[in-house]
Order: structure tokens, then C-alpha cells, then sequence
């Protein structure tokens, strides 16, 4: 997990904010305090969970290390008190957002890498772990996930994976792959929604 | 499993009312045979089947003891050609839910920590062991999980875990913490129905 | 997962029509080209992991072996350019699916025995690793999954998987029990489609 030497701190960070996402969608769904826990902790921790199940990594990180749950939990709370001034701060929680989003993707497939896969799974595992918490979140709101909705989401998330696996198959600083693909992912994400772009549909659907 | 002299039978209790509650759901949503199947299925396996994957204590439970399958197999029977009993019986039907509920989080919370897992990880795994079933259930017929909406629901579930986390730190006899945990689980969901218990909602969306 | 001596040629032919109808359906509810590709893969791929998983044989042989995700990734593109012919050829594609559903609950269940599980539980798990991915293909965009639909879907897989099982009792050659398998449920699968059956739905909801 720890891709960087500060790994464990941008880890945690990512898990907060990704279970702040499931913690505001629940306020706006207007569940009470367990139905804001539940969603925060699936947001946060779904995707690490199918990666360490998938690579069988059992217990996975989010059971044997306390510290996820705790970010998780932490993410509940701020969105339960603080979900006036968070839903206020839209512009620093999508850019954290962003962010997590990479660490996600550079994670899981630095893992998968380092569990023996080739390098066109371990990019797949590192999208899976970048769009899993998101997907059952929206999933148990019976809502389309963001990942099928907001187009460029995953594509995001492809190129950050795709660095590590550039980078593991030219031999590079792990930590300084691993800072590049965070950085691609976070940025292509950030400038896709201040440009709103969107990917090609199907030819006849358009 | 057996987390009481009696454990196997409670577990496949447990398994046999919460499958009940998938095959009345299909029958409401009139589903034919299959349909009542699978969602039984689902209902009374898949939150042991959530925790052993999780724990890597693969192939799960449900699937190394046919008898798991067998209890959830009845059910759907039952659901078939009794649902029109079962729907009178929703009083008897709701407490053995809660005790399936109380079963299902000591269980999931023993199981963990006889994995070697930490008291914070322990507790929330038996939570998802006790909802997970009734989760799959309602995701696969597209309603918002009842977790989310019946709001002490997951807290009963914590209660039960807590109680087991709290007799394992003070070495008390397993099977005794057990059963205290079932019917401290059972108990509380039972009054909280009774009585209408409401958790609180975040501070603006009241 | 090689049941037959055609086994991974038949395998991916399996993975790619099932990713067939997760791309279709993506693009009925036009959905952009990572859309189109999640659905695809999720549907290609889900129902495979969710048996190893299950068995604990990670990571499984979606990860494992670069093939599968090919395939998966190739039916993505002919949904994408080609969803207009596809549209058209509805009966070819029905009897491919029928052919993956008969495969899919053919090699699970075999996996599973050759894993250890007893008949049953070797049956449900071939079930659910036909049924699976179309499974989770329906639930990301939110409609009652097929399985819970389309009334003889789950009927089929349980012929396929009965087949082995049987075969597996009797001690008859693998390679013929395995294509009598997959011949029974794709028959089985197709006739009940052209013949409109139904299943029983409970007594009072007639």
C-alpha cells in the first residue's frame, strides 16, 4: 500500500475523502446517522477490499490495519456535522476527490504488480479500486454509478494506472512513478470537469 | 461458526429466517419460483459468505457445509407455498429476524477475531455479516437496502458485535458472551420496532 | 476452467457474448464508450471472479490469464461500432448466450468439484458463476437483474450444472459430461425461449 513515502498518510487521505463522498450523498438522500456511517465506510473502503479480496489479500488492508476504519468512521462524522460548510467547499473536495481517485488507481496497481500480475490486469485492478468504493455507493442508492454516468471518471483513472505499468516496465524510482501517475490521474480529472468534457457515445445514440 | 453448544442449529436458524425474508420479498414483487429462490439464497447466505471471503477462510461456510444451503433451500420453499401464513405471522416472523440479526453480528464478530483481527475491524465485520444478506437482497430488487432506511437496524448489529469484543478483552467463557451478544442484539432491535425508535437525521435536513 | 479439449477457445467464446450483452445494453441506455466498456467487462467477467473468489483460487483467472480481459475488452468495441448489426442478428446472439450460459455453469461447477465442494453446493456455485455477471451488468444500471426476470434463465445453468455433477457421480469421461453439460443447458435455454414457458409463480399472486 505504501506507494509513496508518505503512502500511508495519502492513503488514509484518500479514504476520508472518498468516504466524505458516500457521507454527503447520504445527506442528501436525507438517511440518518447509520445510513451516513454505512454509505461513508462503503465509499471508503469497497474498492481496496475487492483489490485485497481479488489478489487474495486476507484479511484485506481495510480490516487488518484499524487506521482505515478510522478514516472512514472520521469521514461519517465531518459529513453528518459539517455537511453545510462541506457541501459549500465543492471546488477543494472535488480536487481532493481527484486526488483519491489516483492514489486509488496507483495502489491498486502497484499491488497487483507486486502480487505477479501482468501489467493489462493490474491496470484493470488498479480502475476496479479506483471506482469500486463509488460504485457500491451509488449502487446502494439504487442510483447508475458515477463511474457509467460522469464519462471521463474512469478514463482518469486508466492513465494513473497506466504510468506505474510504464514505469514498472522501464525500471523507474517506484516513488516517483507512483507521484507521476497520482499526479496524471488527479489532473486529467481536475481539468476534464473545469472543461466538461465528455467521451464519444455510440454512433446511432447520439 | 459454532459459537454456542447449540451453534450450528441457532446458525442454521439464523440462515432459514433470513432466507424467509428474501422469498417474501420476491413474493410481494411476485416473482415466480426462481426468482423467490434466489433471493432467498441470497438473503441467508451471502452475509457469512461476505465475512469468510473477507477472512480468506475461502470456500465459505455456505459452501463447505451443505447444510447451509439446505436451510436456505427450505426456505424458499416455504415462502412458495406458505407466504400467505408468513404474512400473518409478521409478529413471531420479526422477532426471529432479530434474533437472526443477533446471531449473524456474534458470529461474524467471534469468527474475525478468531482470524487474529483487531477489536475496531472485528466489530464491523460482524455488522456486515448480519446485513449483508438482507443488503444483496435488496440491491438485486433494486430498492435502497433496508440498512440505510430502518435506522437502528445496524446499530442492534453493533450492539451484538460489542458485546462479544467486550467479553474476548475480558476473557470471560465464549459461549456465555455469545448468547449475552444474541440477546442484546435481539432485545434492542425488538423494543426499537416496538417502540418506533428514530435516529437522528443530520442537523439541516430535518 | 479448460473442461473440454476446445476449453479456452470455448471459454473466452463464453466471456465475449456475455460482454456482448453488457456492451448492447449499455448502449441501449446510451451510455458513453467507458460505459459501454464497463458494462461489457463487468458482465464478461463478474460471474468467473465471483467462483474464484468463492473457491479462493486468486487471483482469478480473469486476473490471472491476460486472455480473458481481451476478449472482454473486444466485445466492448464491436458493441461500440457494430451495436447496429448485433441488434439485428438478435436470434445468432440468443444462441450464443445460451451456449456461454451452458459453458459458464459447466466450468463452474466443475471448478467447484475439482476444488472439493460437494454436489450441491458445486451446482449453486455453477449457477452463480452463469448467472453472475449478467447479474451485476444489471444491477450497476440499476434494473432487477435478469436471473430474477426471465423465468427459465437460472433453470438452464442448474441442467448444465446437474449434467456434471452426475457425470462426476457415474465416473464418466470429463470432456463428454462437460459438452452433454453445456449442450443441455443451451438447449434447454434456447427451446424455452422460442416456446415462451414460464415458470410457477406463488399460489396467491396469480
Amino acid at each position: 500500500m505504501q506507494v509513496l513515502p508518505l503512502g500511508l498518510w495519502l492513503d488514509l487521505l484518500g479514504t476520508f475523502v472518498f468516504g466524505l463522498s458516500g457521507g454527503m450523498l447520504a445527506v442528501r438522500r436525507e438517511l440518518d446517522v447509520f445510513g451516513i456511517t454505512v454509505l461513508a465506510v462503503a465509499a471508503a473502503l469497497a474498492g481496496g477490499m475487492l483489490r485485497d479480496i481479488a489478489l487474495g489479500a486476507t484479511p484485506p488492508a481495510a480490516f487488518a490495519d484499524g487506521c482505515y476504519l478510522v478514516a472512514a468512521l472520521g469521514s461519517a462524522l465531518c459529513a453528518f456535522f459539517g455537511h453545510r460548510l462541506i457541501a459549500r467547499l465543492n471546488k477543494p473536495v472535488m480536487i481532493l476527490d481527484a486526488i483519491g481517485l489516483g492514489l486509488f488507481a496507483v495502489s491498486g496497481c502497484g499491488k497487483a504488480l507486486s502480487f505477479g500480475l501482468d501489467p493489462l490486469p493490474a491496470v484493470v485492478l488498479g480502475i476496479l479500486t479506483a471506482v469500486g468504493g463509488g460504485t457500491v455507493r451509488d449502487v446502494l442508492v439504487a442510483e447508475v454509478p458515477r463511474v457509467l454516468r460522469e464519462e471521463v471518471y474512469a478514463l482518469a483513472a486508466l492513465l494513473g494506472a497506466l504510468v506505474v505499468v510504464l514505469g514498472a516496465a522501464l525500471d523507474l524510482n517506484e516513488g516517483w512513478t507512483a507521484a507521476a501517475g497520482v499526479a496524471a490521474a488527479a489532473a486529467f480529472r481536475i481539468v476534464s470537469v473545469w472543461r466538461g468534457w465528455q467521451a464519444p457515445r455510440a454512433p446511432r445514440s447520439r
